[in-house]
């Protein structure tokens, strides 16, 4: 029986997990309807499907912060996709870091853990 | 303004990664409503949300394949959840795996390229 991605579980989407292809840093989470995943193994770039724009998303196409596929894997019941990647600045996040998972849970409180790798505001321009 | 996990935004589930803390493996993605959330940091044992028995469940509950919380980080929307966990067994997949993510595409077809490590049969007895 072909494998195939399970996209009816989540009304049409797929959870996408982005690690960093050569240090294993998990970057973000996205999510992937059918034409982003297609558009993802057809053009090489990491393209999600934006919940709250309601349209397909390649990450980087305002920042230039793209993210190249390396490989992408699913896991047993199909339904979410663990996408390895390269990453082409030096940061994925919206927010200057280069992971979007920059909080951590401290002794009952949400606490920036990690350092700011490039100027948010310089990148987006005041836009997201 | 405090951080808060929204869960809201996907009727009440945080999709949540969960990796390897010691080797940064991803091992599975589950999704935590805020109960599997607050029990996963009240116990220690990462706990998710089943949406096909919609009710809670302590990763290893049947297989005692626990996962041990080490750390939890949100992303900059503050709607999914990267879960550092300990295995307390060689391998997190129902299915034989140290991963749920043991398919890879590859020429056009999902492939498996991990190993099994354990005899589900063994430790599930014919059961999930």
């Amino acid at each position: 029986m072909p494998v195939e991605i399970d996209f009816d579980k989540m009304m049409g989407l797929a959870p996408a997990i982005v690690q960093d292809a050569a240090t294993g840093e998990v970057l973000m989470l996205g999510f992937m309807n059918r034409a982003a995943y297609d558009k993802t193994l057809a053009t090489g770039y990491v393209t999600f499907y934006s919940r709250t724009r309601n349209e397909l998303w390649t990450k980087g196409e305002s920042s230039g912060h793209f993210l190249l596929l390396k490989s992408i894997a699913t896991d047993c019941d199909t339904d979410a996709l663990l996408v390895l990647a390269e990453q082409t600045s030096p940061g994925v996040c919206h927010e200057g870091y280069e992971s979007c998972f920059f909080r951590t849970w401290q002794d009952g409180d949400w606490v920036v853990t990690d350092q700011p790798v490039y100027d948010p505001n310089a990148v987006y321009g005041g836009t997201k």
